[in-house]
């Protein structure tokens, strides 16, 4: 029998198309996989997903195909509303219902049949990019059995839900790096869709000017499957694009601190990806310091994250995470007019930067110069803090920039802690970008024949 | 020969298509037309638009259709980048280069060879609605001749350039009122489009949020066929709706403090249409108090406007009117967050606002409570100061509530001056608020037929 904490999407949905498994049998090969020691879900919803899978079954019995996620598990970031199921956007306390509104993106899902088995874990109101939680602690990076190594966030139970084998695609939300810091930290695959691309309503809001919806999978050929059952307009999966057309432009500022074995790994990528045909040229992204210099002053999130909980949510105030809260120091006096120049700002150098991104198939980088860190460095605020630049430090400028992306699993470091290769494309160009990630994983490798199984 | 001063675009355009007028006349027509002592152009340019008539000609000559507009003169309010020609922005000096540039509706009119002949004036910066300016003098309302009328902003030479003769349709923009206000005061159509739904590239900004682009013209009729030229989805033009499955919800609040004339032709005007079939209903707009009261602490136009102006175009602060610059002082001190809530609270507000219109077709009112004020009755800051907020109070909630808004001509006062009457609709429904004002129109005839024209 196909094995759902193995397969692709593609194998699944045939395997269901030929009678070969029910929606029923993944559904309860999910409830076996839970490993709750992992700490991906928040809340588990083995009825519900039972549920959705008899009428994916009874649908497939019938003759009749949703799409690509009919009958597969699928898992929601406590960030997005799902009707009849408290929201806690990682807070000690329910949100109001207003918040358990189901959104565009999980009504995607839904439609297409797929089964929701429960809502994974996320940083509190997803500001944070390391994926701890003093609420409802720290979902495990699969990679590391022995020491708790954290999985990434804000997004923290996406990617151990898709290693774990509870769900083959993991919704996210990415304001920073929130969907690829925790595919990179787990090895999987995060798409960051461009802005406005997929609507945010029905998702607790971190930043109105920056929060996307995204996807982590097990692979690029997952996520393409996936990419047209979510996007309006999508009508049918991206096809890998041409290797030897592909001109990738190496920006090696985003190379500068990190770890060796990072580098090591994504340059290693790269230069195979040349070697097969690929066309690798340096790309310089001018725009980077302005971008950095912004984000280190509070960016455009923490002004609005902190004006959308003082308005909206002042009684989760109290119970903020104090190193959320101390992120608001930086803008407690900050001025409309120095907000606006932020945004006017921001919005040349996305002009400019998405300009120059004609002139390529996507830019690459590590997607975070460091792996996954143990979660006692990351206890006292210092460790927090630095380590959580560090995560956000190559992701944010695709978010400041108005940029789509996309991480890939490209290694493991001397821990055995996986590495992740960013590719970053201009606004509107998500489809290529999957083309692109496509013809990337052709050579590369999925992330199970890349870098094998988290230890067991 | 057909007069470009009294003929619809209908008939202008199968008079050019019949061959029993050319484009070139047309232009040489609008330079004869023009009346300087109006003063609706900061810009006259009679050898541009002679090159625009030639190949519009030539274009006919060939049997090539451009679309309603093909050899029509317009006039573009000198808010917007028109290559090879300054841009002021009713500033006392021409704007940096880079404000010239021309975005998608100055090239839609062009691209639909349409002969723009030159640039009407502006209020500086486009925040005011009464249509004065230090710099340049303020356009003489053409219902008006002895005494010196404004003829309302900020878009003040736009609806002159109308009765003038030089022009069938005159770009605008409206911010607050910028294009029905001037329409209401000149006694012609205004169009407010939905916020987004035209580009505002090439236009220089006054709020970001809340800036729309939209026209001028002397009937529905005219509007309607110029729509399509413009507006990158239409079509086609829109028809008249029937007027006996026409739903209008007048709305009391909006009579308050009207001039009795003027709410005497408001209401004689929805009495005709009740009686020609119209269902006229009460209809309560329980926004309008919160939308005031933000409107009154400088709404998101003084903010946004302020923090641009300091950091776009610093020198041209010392310049500025010291009546706009006045309007900074209470936003001097607004914090980013308080502005975060204003944008949340509109967006919330317009949510509610647009929901409760799905049961009308519009909500009617007097466009302006009153009518073209005195020049000299603006001539001090208090005078200026309550007949502004005055000219905006009607038509300022069609922007804060995120409505597209029409202006019809319905009478004149006891002074002679014209009165508008206002139909908004719900966002997006641009296209149904014209079929339902060319209904209306049908009623009441145009403004020629209804109000005669201005003494001359």
């Amino acid at each position: 029998m196909v094995e759902l904490a193995s397969a692709s999407i593609a194998e699944l949905g045939a395997a269901l198309r030929a009678g070969r498994v029910r929606a029923a049998d993944l559904v309860a090969q999910a409830a076996e996989n839970r490993d709750e020691s992992l700490g991906a879900y928040k809340l588990w919803l083995p009825e519900r997903a039972g549920a959705a899978a008899s009428l994916a079954d009874a649908a497939f019995a019938e003759g009749l195909d949703f799409g690509a996620l009919q009958g597969l598990p699928v898992s929601v970031k406590d960030l997005y509303g799902l009707s009849g199921t408290p929201t806690h956007a990682g807070a000690p306390r329910p949100l109001p219902a207003a918040w358990e509104r189901e959104g565009p993106v999980v009504r995607a899902v839904r439609s297409g049949m797929a089964c929701i088995v429960g809502k994974t874990h996320t940083v509190e109101f997803a500001f944070g990019g390391i994926g701890s939680n003093p609420h409802w602690g720290t979902p495990r990076n699969p990679w590391s059995r022995d020491v708790h190594r954290v999985p990434g966030g804000s997004s923290s139970g996406a990617g151990v839900s898709l290693w774990e084998g509870t769900a083959v695609v993991a919704l996210g939300s990415d304001t920073a790096g929130s969907v690829r810091v925790p595919a990179s930290y787990t090895g999987t695959v995060g798409l960051k869709t461009t802005y406005g691309r997929w609507s945010l309503a029905g998702i607790v809001p971190l930043s109105s000017s920056l929060d996307t919806a995204g996807t982590l999978t097990r692979s690029v050929a997952d996520a393409a499957l996936a990419f047209p059952v979510i996007d309006p307009r999508c009508t049918a999966p991206p096809e890998a694009a041409d290797l030897s057309r592909l001109r990738l432009g190496v920006v090696e500022e985003l190379f500068e601190g990190c770890a060796p074995d990072v580098a090591k790994a994504v340059r290693g990528a790269i230069r195979e990806l040349e070697g097969k045909g690929a066309t690798i040229v340096r790309y310089a992204l001018p725009e980077l310091a302005a971008v950095r210099e912004i984000f280190a002053a509070g960016g455009l999130a923490a002004p609005e994250f902190r004006a959308f909980i003082h308005r909206e949510l002042p009684d989760f105030l109290a119970t903020l995470d104090p190193g959320a809260r101390d992120r608001f120091i930086p803008v407690e006096s900050l001025a409309a007019s120095e907000y606006l120049d932020r945004r006017a700002r921001l919005a040349r150098l996305a002009d400019e930067a998405n300009a120059g991104l004609a002139e390529v198939d996507g830019i690459v980088s590590p997607t975070t110069p460091i792996t996954a860190p143990r979660l006692d460095e990351v206890a006292d605020a210092d460790g927090y803090r630095s380590r959580n630049m560090a995560s956000l430090h190559n992701t944010m400028p695709g978010n400041l920039l108005d940029f789509c992306g996309l991480t890939i699993p490209v290694g493991l470091d001397g821990d055995g802690m996986p590495i992740g290769f960013q590719i970053m494309a201009a606004r509107g160009t998500d489809e290529r970008l999957l083309s692109t990630g496509l013809a990337v994983e052709r050579i590369l490798g999925t992330a199970r024949e890349r870098l094998g199984t988290p230890p067991g």
